[in-house]
């Protein structure tokens, strides 16, 4: 099988990390992957256009070869009041007990949240980033075309057959087929989050059989036999998330890669809205259980996911994994602390 | 990779036709499968002991070759006489709308079930079924002790990983694992059915490793791509469902068969107690859209399984798949409707 997609991007093993936000994907980690043949890639979503530009330099400076960044589509999203207050009513028994004063929290509307997408897809631009992929939805089409005509390489995120025709018809280059298995947040954009929960089995022949541009398969997958699966069933490439997580280079918490790794249970992941108003999934804790009975009223995405980072931040400088975000995949039992390098030559490496 | 489970099994393919209970195994289904080299399988979950004799003597008296059967595990539950009133009164108006008289429902008590259970196993023993494996939880000891000691080749069915431990420490000789991929109901009996939707690309490796059993694959499988995924992952074997129920020789409903067929969409298939009171994947209608919100407060299997009865009749009889139940995997565009032997060489066949 001639593999189109390594050869577009130039990479030499069908492995890409994924683009995991939130300070996870350091330079370090995005130069380490690409360096050993596979495709590092920053989590752009919730950076401004400057830390962008910063992120994308140190990258180049450390690498010459193709590297990737993420970005996640702004869909609008209104500012309720009484939504807000009620979601800071129920957050703030977790402020007081972290010793946390609740303050003000300052939000960005919609309109301000697309001019810094747009802010960071012109840094793109000009800094010829080799791969741009997008998640929470397509871009516009004009965001398409002048990253295509600048050379990038575009990749939508979709989580049914539907969702990967849709990016297909918008003239994307290729698809991440993101599994039900998936860590982190949830990528569907046309179908409901409880549609969008299909495992790869199941997804990825379907598209393949649909969709022409390259398909790369993303969830669960941790080792080898995962890699080989999903090119099994018509794969191009896989994109491993939690897998990368806990490897030397990255950013994530060192709670975040112990609660990861010291996992010996593989049904302790969950859904949850809690964090930032969009289902992900994360490792169940105090927090993601005590917020249950009022996800379904929370703020919507990126508003709660602001009213929630004084407890996030209080609860990494306090050590208390029960009230951080711990995104996961289904398959945290196969983590290692391992450097990128060495993971990237165990996903490829003959027996 | 030598294949204990195919030895142990004495049949060529590593395939296995999903015990689907409710008429849709039909002998000759069965037969076809065994005759192709695969194991065709008797989903005898709602039969009682003389059926399952006869369906068992028809089956030998058509081949030669080995093949199995499938129990549910009965659980305690209880007849809640105000509870089945309320459910009573939410199908109501689907009986009147299917001009079918609610009548009385007669349910059998959990001793009993557990009677017809045991009585089916002695059928089992009696008859020297080469297979039989078990859904909704573990047998007891004693029944494992002596299906084993008659020479009967033991299965259980796990949705997680310490289910799969269960089965292997409760002595059985091989285990299913269902992903959240299935059609159908969900097997989990630890776990609870949230933490039970694991996919088969994460939930494969991590329980291959830990487990020395042999390992079958169940969920969202229809053809070569999934069967050879499923062997990458460590899988010994694979158990398809939805694809053997469009199948010629299957005894399912033209309607069900029609419902899969037509699939073009992917994320049609939907979770549902509203037909049995247990946790099931199958294509959205109206009865699982109208039956939501009550879905929560429904009495527990089998009992809202033999309230729905008439239902299901009387939908079947009216040509009206908006009530029956459209057990499906989230793979349904796949589906072919042609003979078992065709399926069985497709899935084995080299390119």
């Amino acid at each position: 099988m001639t593999n189109r997609l390594l050869k577009a991007l130039s990479i030499s093993h069908p492995i890409i990390q994924a683009p995991m936000a939130g300070g996870i994907t350091t330079a370090e980690l995005v130069i380490a992957v690409s360096e050993a043949g596979g495709l590092g890639m920053i989590g752009a979503g919730y950076l401004e256009a400057e830390s962008t530009r910063r992120q994308i330099q140190e990258i180049k400076a450390g690498t010459n070869k193709p590297f990737g960044i993420n970005l996640f589509v702004p869909s609008p999203y209104k500012e309720e009041k009484d939504v807000i207050h009620r979601a800071q009513l129920s957050l703030k028994p977790f402020l007081e007990k972290l010793g946390s004063l609740s303050g003000e929290n300052a939000f960005n509307s919609y309109e301000q949240t697309l001019e810094i997408f747009l802010e960071q897809v012109k840094v793109i631009i000009e800094e010829q980033v080799p791969v741009c992929s997008f998640t929470f939805g397509m871009p516009s089409s004009d965001v398409i075309h002048f990253l295509k005509q600048a050379g990038t390489y575009t990749i939508g995120t979709a989580t049914t057959l539907s969702e990967a025709l849709a990016i297909e018809a918008a003239g994307m280059d290729a698809v991440v087929l993101q599994g039900s298995e998936a860590g982190g947040h949830r990528g569907h954009f046309l179908a409901g989050v409880e549609q969008s929960m299909i495992g790869l089995m199941a997804l990825i022949p379907q598209t393949v059989d649909q969709v022409n541009i390259p398909v790369i398969a993303a969830g669960g997958i941790m080792d080898r036999r995962g890699v080989q699966a999903a090119q099994c069933l018509g794969a191009q490439a896989a994109q491993l998330g939690t897998a990368f997580l806990t490897c030397t280079e990255s950013g994530a918490n060192t709670l975040h890669k112990q609660a990861i790794l010291e996992g010996q249970q593989e049904d302790k992941t969950t859904l949850t809205k809690a964090f930032s108003g969009k289902a992900a999934r994360g490792i169940e804790n105090d927090f993601i259980r005590n917020m249950r009975k009022v996800e379904q009223e929370l703020p919507e995405f990126p508003i709660q996911n602001t009213l929630t980072k004084p407890i996030r931040s209080a609860a990494a400088q306090n050590n208390d994994r029960n009230m951080m975000s711990l995104w996961c995949g289904q398959n945290p039992n196969l983590a290692e602390p391992i450097t990128a390098k060495q993971l990237v030559h165990k996903l490829v490496d003959e027996e």
